[in-house]
């Protein structure tokens, strides 16, 4: 449930933080790109290390990264 | 640096949180007690679920688990 609430957010501030594709953002950090895809996707039981990477690609602090994050809901990856 | 700022942080939330020492909270969240420990001291990379696991241990929301965590330095942990 974590996992695919941390993807949906990822999917959220990758398009707010950045105009990146999945490929590009995933370029942009130095991260395998079929790897990045599977988090955004909530099937990677990530670690702290690459959460990390994620949030300085994105700009962000951990916090901000994980804000409201048990409240995400499908709602926003329905309407994208 | 990312893991002993995490470190640093789940050790004030322990005793801020609860009252339980590093290996009563390990066994209330049925976490191996060594590998707990070890995620307190900085030296592991831990995984999301295991962080969510923590989270629930404390009864805190990962948005407060990761509150200016990238602010966290050592004086709590010289204090205490």
């Amino acid at each position: 449930m974590i996992r695919k609430q941390l993807g949906i957010r990822l999917k959220k501030l990758r398009s707010t933080q950045t105009q990146l594709s999945q490929e590009e953002f995933a370029y942009s950090i130095n991260m395998d790109r079929t790897y990045y895809s599977s988090v955004e996707n909530g099937n990677r039981n990530i670690s702290l290390l690459n959460i990390k990477k994620i949030a300085t690609g994105l700009g962000i602090t951990l916090e901000e990264m994980f804000k409201d994050i048990e409240k995400e809901d499908i709602k926003w990856a329905k309407k994208n």
